[in-house]
């Protein structure tokens, strides 16, 4: 945070948020190897992004380690490549107005991402909806206000041509609040500002966690016992 | 912890004891995104609660960010919101005379509140009763003194009224002395002071993985063998 | 660590050493609420162990909260009570000759520790052996050398009345070189010193969540391809 | 880092780089007991490996306490013992080229690396393939473009002899790029440096657990839900 005696820096200050958002991600599991990308709207016009570089650990990274990217995914400022990824950041931000977007690959996202494929579902080729409701933690997505509102978070078949992934994204942002899964790939949760990204972001991570564990508990047979 | 030197400071000592069990309750990922309240009654004559404000990350506040309400949930100190869960935290503080109220959204909480629901059974609407019995680790809670004593764990359905939630908790109250579960929601655990409130949830939330690992582990048809 | 300036103090080192194992054990959730129970041995003649009191966190303790208990279970140092399983404890160290003994309450070790009880085996009441064999992880436990070595782990009847558990567990502790276990209650582990206690508690906690993961795998009918 | 004014240690670094992986390896219960083993090479003409020594915890090591060994396995630096599975990063380091080595005992990898055993395949005894694809995680593995793009990870029996072990490896390493299993022991990931070896390594965590994930789902009969 800028001091009265300093020029205030708002990318410095954006830059630091994401990298401590970054670290907790990391700390989760969510990114490891190199995975997952995280970025954070400098300015609207021209469009500039801050974001982690490509095929970095994302844990341990500082301020002067992110990059800047224009409205075509171009690295305007700061050493590194753009991941390819950066395109379906872009149409996030320009579809959603979203002011940050966090892409994460957790186990519980990406093994719920191939239900369909898993159970030879052909809507597993063309795009389907995972359909969650009756949670209280639904109420920490921005304006769902009731446990008994359904979320439907849509979920696309994935594709190496980012292009094509982040066109066929844009179609389905408007039915998409808080986030969108790609199969076999992970979960994108995005956000106004980084905090109600990150807060999207940990609540889609327990509503996919908690639906696996349902998903587990509805097939126990035997056992399940209630008494009045 | 006030010096010899300095006025001593009971609303701070407090309030820095909540930040640091709601720190420890974070990371152990039972209040994700803005999820989870948690509360220490600060006086009883007129009764005052020092609570963590609506709406804000719960890991990493520091006192100066907590709120005082008053018994009727209103802010009489500090800046922010107060829940409106609080009218459960003033029903528990009034009917089971606690000193702190916690209250969790864990995986298996959140799982095992949803078990009448997720079998269809008619009690889900109406309320039912968790019972756990035969684990060592029930004598963590006050006043059991052998794992073969039985508790049972009033689960109410959940409602988005807070004050007709809380007036159902309190007609159940007198038989939870240790805590209750809302239906898709999660946990309310509470002690005569911190420390106990902190024990109670971190066994509830013991007792309640342990209860969810037995239903998967009843549900095995082999490969269980046992040998004298 | 005592420095060629100070008198050595084995005491505040065996203490402070205890210490940070009760703290890497809480990290891992293996001694929630006040659960659990610690100690080692600082001399044979008098027998005297240093371990923590009862009903505190043990988590955070430092040296000088840690009490000091005689061969018959009464403290002789330090403030705090010593827990009734402290005969448990000396039970261990005369039969096994051990020099540190560290009891956890973690999910996979509560939870096979009921395996016959849930499987309503006859032998749940009078005790039974889980045996485990064919991981190289074996080989953690001292004088075992290879993966193919079948261990068996004595599984006691929990009792709360102490003397007679302590007496039961003395005599099956001649068929148990590393661990015990009681049955809805935990495991006891040990070794020479402490270093080993914990190397031992660590492979068994390992073993017995593998162990809980295989029966698991081991009731999967299908899904399950193996190509050469 | 050495600064402008030391003469530079690139053992050093290595060493503290190794001594880094390794505390964050076993954050993650990748290690637990003493168990794992890690290497860097130090140097080819004449070989020489930075290495942990056996039987001591890997998480708390500094750089003094590596060791040095020899293409024979021999240590030519440091105070400790090499373990026995020197032999088997000799064999990775020949025949992959490898700069860095990393050997866990994950549950996940345990597990799987026995599913020919446990489902009684006679492939067990003689090695088989875990076969992977689907995941944009595969992409995290040097030269892996696409989800779509399967791996083959050799599992191998295990061998108390290693000398046999190591043989028994260098004729599958030719078809493993990025690691090796060996039965109810572990995984073994490397790279072409020590960065790139501990992104193969937590790839090839994540996805043994995915797959573990996996085939539970694919177990369960019903409740498996897909909405257009």
């Amino acid at each position: 945070m800028a001091t009265a005696m300093e020029a205030p820096d708002p990318k410095h200050d954006l830059a630091l948020g994401l990298c401590e958002v970054m670290a907790a991600i990391d700390r989760r599991g969510w990114c490891d190897g190199t995975g997952g990308n995280f970025s954070c709207v400098l300015r609207r016009q021209p469009l500039a992004l801050v974001m982690a570089p490509s095929g970095v650990e994302k844990g341990g990274l500082k301020p002067a380690d992110l990059i800047v990217v224009n409205d075509q995914g171009e690295v305007v400022e700061g050493k590194g490549r753009a991941s390819a990824e950066t395109l379906l950041h872009l149409a996030i931000v320009a579809e959603r107005e979203a002011g940050a977007v966090l892409h994460t690959h957790s186990q519980a996202a990406t093994l719920l991402s191939r239900l369909a494929e898993i159970k030879g579902d052909p809507l597993a080729a063309q795009g389907w909806q995972l359909k969650i409701k009756g949670l209280e933690m639904l109420k920490g997505l921005e304006g769902i206000r009731s446990h008994e509102q359904q979320i439907a978070i849509p979920v696309l078949p994935n594709d190496q041509d980012l292009g094509r992934l982040s066109q066929l994204a844009r179609r389905h942002l408007d039915e998409a609040p808080f986030g969108i899964l790609i199969s076999g790939h992970g979960l994108y949760a995005w956000g106004d500002d980084l905090a109600m990204a990150k807060r999207h972001l940990e609540i889609l991570e327990f509503l996919l966690e908690q639906h696996w564990r349902e998903l587990q508990l509805r097939s126990l047979g035997n056992g399940m016992e209630t008494t009045p």
